[in-house]
């Protein structure tokens, strides 16, 4: 009896561990409606820019929050239950209809069933609520609206809301207390020092050692005059005080020596001070601004210069993400769709971080009516559709489509009502059509090949989410068109003599260039038959007299096109040479544009200033995204890696190690010539592989696909080592 | 000689004089995106609704300021001039494409052709500013956009904006000085005393005399404890501590005598105050606030009920004209587009304050996209339409009309999208039909009459606004659209059974219910044949067992097609009745309803509470515009006046005496049964009169037109008097 007892006594042990952490997974956070947050803290980072001194602001239409928005929940109560109410805003509380008083922050719900609606105001920051009760959080399960639609009749009856309101889930991030509400956020930020310092002109500068971004710190100041502070990527920046890219003049006025931070975070590797003699301090040194992550993603193998590409790339994507995936972290500080859009990728690669693309994915959107192109680029809305997919077949978060497909409709009805008579874009008053920041002349008039492309893929994009959406009749419209348009795309722009792609078409002439753009897309989209995708190869991709892109955001693409054919180890060479160059050149974070062709390649200059190129641009990391995805050779083949495959590819290689981030884990990957092991925390996947002799596996079945071609079922939780001989 | 170089003296006086009221002209104003600060502050407004003590916002989707906005301005300058620059909000200023350091609050600007850019961010409210010059000013002149699409391409070249970039002139309002600027707008304010207090209850109730508004305040309040403060605009309400609409609840903790005024202002004739023993106060006042306006229009008569109805009409329209023209000012105090449309009327016969009808019509425009009617009613967004044309007529503003025409187009689309299959508009799930509070059963399911005869003056609207932006191929099509909902209006509705547009028709059943609104509105709009006007006249407007209409709102209309076919005599006997029956039963201003059928009217409850009603609601303040435009017989018919009508009517009177103001002056007009006085500052006018006798006038040609019916043309500035023999 005893012993019952004391078992009795660990059951109910238990029963409470399980409740604690199911109150502990209904973790209560503060919510708002869907893209409200990105937006308005999208709009307070892109005003931030400065340039030598001026507030720089975007050119496109920047978007607000609803300033109006109630948030509602259906209650079943098992008990009576106290809640604590925190709000961003003013706000009312209503509980089974009836109108509370004053503006409550407990409220005691009796138990059963019961309705809960709260509407905040808010006009300069975002409504937002945290609900935090024994059973009851806020959290993506309530109802959010910007327009509740309850008007009441003469006899004082409430209108029916239930058929004329839209209601989505609300959006949340991470802000789980009470007191982190939503419009506090700021970036982390820890001390950092500068490893040297010279005296240099008529000041000082301070070589931070690499890369950084953050706020300078004056120790110590005191006195009274102007501090004069150039930043710099490179020190010939930072000692230019008539053109380095940002700057800052600070009148000081300090009786008594006291520390001084300056206000705008900025991004540097020097820092050259001028400051009136009346004026000194005992020294200088910075905080350094981040976004905390944990880097999920890694990769090690036998080259130490491809392990410090990764690790530069890996430093460089880190830079650049922050409150959201920026472009450059000195002059821009924007989001760019077509820089965000690698950033994604990468990311899924690195941090798998899936917030920040969430929040750059709504800032970039921003709100109806669709005014003009994202960024005003042609391509870069035609890539905001393609990240959404991607997103969610990396994530499988099924819950930001339904967020986002209206606002995805409306983008692509603003796409489609632009298009020409041959239901083509083509750029139109106010567009830019981008495509790159190509060193050869390039037209970009008429309808331009590339940008049918990415049409044709993002009406493809649609087609997907809309039957996701259960939209059968949208996503049959969306299918047809993009169908329609992938045939014409072939009518009007391949070239039978060039065996390519040709660059556009104006008033119905085809022009007789060819640029690799279209062609490589065309590889990487799947869109080509055996011989057409040779020819590319071919003549583009491994033809050293084509067209080169001399652009980090172009080469992402043209690799991945090479990796997608099996060119890895030709594409090891291409890593080495283009991001290793610029290592060797003293990088720390890889670069906006580089061209190693050039004899004496323009480092600092672009846009026809002498320091106007950044150094340290999101899209300069695509290895971290080409190694763990086509040398370690992982990624979904169902949302949310569900399924999966593993496909290492050494390339050169000796051996390669490093994971791959999940959703709710990681899978490890080791491979040498001889063994490779992977082992992973949630999905199924598929470890193919080609071998010399036959593998050897003891923990699952190989099966043999081809000649020399295995593959194996990788369970999670389960380490799959195999033993086989690398086919060079 | 002498002589003559006095006279040169004399001529420099002159033209110095010119100048120097040439450059008053070119007053410096803050301007911004039009519609912006409407928005922005109808939020404000719109959020400070309370019931009981709770915040109380609106159920429609409330919209904001663009947050990043473009201003620009091409100069050419005689000589060199300093600019002082005053912005709300983050700025930079680019002269002649080159940015200027920081945020400069001068800039001195070369003589010759430049071009000025000032860009700005501001989130919490809206971007405006304020340039003054010798010759630079900031006015409507200014162009703005919310995005200027200027990028700059590799090289450093700025992108084309001249065709890619949609400007609109600026909007302002009347802050002309650097130190008011838009945000710190508040409306004016004066003491006002209680006319007697009396002890009740357990505290002291206040009566303040009339309808009024605005902050109580207690004078030399001491102690600590709570005050408990219930407004009525009754007696009975105030002392209902459990029903009363509004009241306040203040913890109070002054250690020594001070004064202390309550925070939220408020609607009330009477204030009754329950305190705990522990407060005392030596006496209770109230800061009147309102908007300094001029009473340009004015009437008076032999008889003096309907002085007194004039006089309280007038008050009831000042106390609802604030930020913005309000419904009622106890209750919503928010901005419904039926009841503005009447203030906007009523305006252009007692305030003719201009920006009052902008600053309404954009806040309830909101912004795009459209996601529901205006305040979610399908005749509101109708009513819209029809204000902003008739501004034009009243005004001759066009460039509100440019400023506005794009969102006309957009909410017409909205409409336009929403028709059923025979092309009619019908509520949809979210739609309000409103009509009217009818005190008799009405449908409002299916195609409702009245919606389609609104929807069709709205088109007619639409193709005229399309005329004055020069939009010919819209134009046409509204036209047509127009046209053919006309047509269908008689072959769905009329019933000749009846003689009467039945009320709707579901599922392609007509009904058998005839109500007013349909038919009295056809009658305003002129849409009827004589045959059918007579019946309309006959059976339904002068039909003492027709259904009644019981709200000042729909009087209005009611009593507007009895004048505009000639029933003023019968219209005065109305008044007199229903605004004379309310001033009997002691109002101070007018209701939002009132039927003087019912044997016990009931005269505080609606909504199904027992002071729900509001007792100063605008659409109660028709009696001003029937006046001026009825009886005065003042209208343009031309815009802005530029030429007019004058038709007095006495009625049942033996004189009248009034104003109605114009853009730029007044109308004067006595007139008795024997003689009338007309005097205009502006325009050329008609005046047509009915004579028993061959009239006279000495300074005019009078043209016989009729049988007994004359007319003479009115110049500015020049009285006409006529000597006549007014017909009964």
């Amino acid at each position: 009896m005893k012993i019952l007892k004391v078992y009795i006594l660990v059951l109910v042990g238990i029963v409470s561990i399980i409740s604690c952490e199911f109150t502990q997974a209904q973790q209560a956070t503060w919510i708002w409606y869907p893209g409200d947050y990105d937006i308005w803290l999208g709009n307070q980072v892109q005003n931030r820019r400065t340039e030598r001194g001026t507030f720089l602001p975007p050119f496109w239409k920047m978007d607000s929050h609803f300033v109006l928005v109630e948030f509602s929940k259906k209650l079943d109560l098992a008990a009576e239950e106290t809640i604590h109410i925190e709000v961003e805003g003013q706000y009312n509380v209503k509980l089974d209809g009836k109108l509370l008083f004053g503006s409550p922050q407990h409220v005691t719900i009796p138990a059963g069933k019961h309705s809960l609606n709260i509407k905040v105001h808010n006009q300069a920051g975002i409504p937002a609520i945290y609900i935090d009760g024994k059973t009851i959080q806020s959290d993506n399960s309530w109802q959010v609206t910007f327009e509740d639609k309850e008007w009441i009749d003469e006899s004082g009856k409430a209108s029916d809301t239930s058929s004329g309101t839209v209601y989505l889930n609300a959006a949340s991030w991470n802000f789980n207390s009470p007191d982190t509400p939503p419009s506090r956020f700021k970036l982390a930020t820890q001390p950092m020092f500068a490893v040297s310092s010279e005296k240099r002109n008529n000041g000082t500068l301070y070589d931070f050692g690499k890369e950084t971004f953050g706020y300078v710190q004056f120790n110590g100041l005191k006195g009274s005059g102007t501090l004069n502070i150039y930043y710099g990527e490179s020190p010939e920046e930072a000692l230019s005080v008539d053109y380095c890219e940002t700057l800052d003049r600070i009148p000081v006025d300090h009786p008594s020596a006291q520390d001084f931070n300056v206000s705008g975070s900025k991004a540097f590797r020097y820092v050259y001070v001028e400051k009136e003699t009346s004026l000194t301090y005992d020294s200088l040194s910075m905080l350094y601004e981040y976004l905390p992550l944990e880097y999920k993603g890694s990769f090690r193998c036998n080259d130490d210069q491809l392990n410090k590409i990764w690790e530069v790339g890996a430093y460089t994507l880190h830079l650049t993400t922050r409150e959201f995936f920026m472009d450059g972290i000195k002059r821009d500080r924007w989001m760019w769709s077509g820089d965000a859009y690698q950033s994604y990728l990468m990311n899924y690669y690195l941090f798998f971080d899936s917030p920040s693309v969430t929040r750059t994915t709504f800032a970039l959107r921003g709100k109806d009516p669709v005014t003009s192109h994202i960024n005003t680029i042609m391509d870069y809305t035609f890539y905001w559709f393609m990240g959404v997919y991607d997103y969610y077949q990396y994530t499988g978060d099924k819950q930001l489509i339904e967020q986002l497909y209206p606002r995805m409709k409306s983008l692509m009805e603003y796409c489609l009502s632009h298009r020409n008579k041959n239901g083509m874009m083509q750029g139109l008053a106010g567009d830019w059509v981008f495509i790159d920041w190509a060193d050869f002349d390039m037209s970009k008039a008429g309808e331009v090949s590339f940008e049918q492309l990415l049409f044709c893929r993002s009406l493809e994009t649609m087609g997907l989410c809309a039957n996701l959406m259960n939209d059968a009749e949208n996503a049959k419209i969306y299918n047809q068109l993009a169908y329609d348009l992938k045939s014409k795309l072939f009518t009007a722009f391949w070239s039978d003599k060039e065996n390519a792609f040709i660059h556009n078409r104006e008033n119905g002439v085809k022009s007789s260039q060819v640029t690799p753009f279209t062609n490589m897309f065309a590889v990487l989209f799947d869109y080509l038959d055996q011989d057409k995708t040779r020819a590319v190869k071919e003549n583009m991709l491994l033809n050293p007299n084509a067209l080169k892109i001399t652009t980090p955001y172009m080469r992402f693409y043209e690799l991945e096109a090479l990796c997608a054919l099996g060119e890895q180890k030709h594409v090891l060479d291409e890593l080495r040479n283009y991001w290793g160059g610029m290592i060797n050149l003293g990088a720390t974070s890889f670069w906006e544009k580089y061209n190693p062709q050039e004899k004496n390649p323009e480092l600092l200059a672009m846009y026809g200033r002498p320091f106007g190129k950044s150094l340290c641009h999101a899209w300069g990391a695509s290895p971290i995204y080409l190694l763990g995805k086509y040398y370690l050779g992982v990624k979904p083949t169902s949302p949310g890696y569900q399924t999966y495959l593993v496909e290492p590819c050494l390339g050169d290689l000796l051996w390669m190690e490093g994971d791959v981030p999940t959703p709710n884990g990681k899978i490890h990957l080791y491979c040498s010539t001889k063994e490779i092991r992977v082992n992973s925390d949630e999905g199924t996947g598929t470890l193919k592989f080609k071998s010399q002799t036959k593998p050897v596996c003891k923990t699952a079945t190989i099966k043999q696909i081809a000649v020399k071609q295995y593959e194996l079922t990788l369970e999670k939780g389960q380490e799959a080592v195999v033993k086989y001989k690398n086919i060079e």
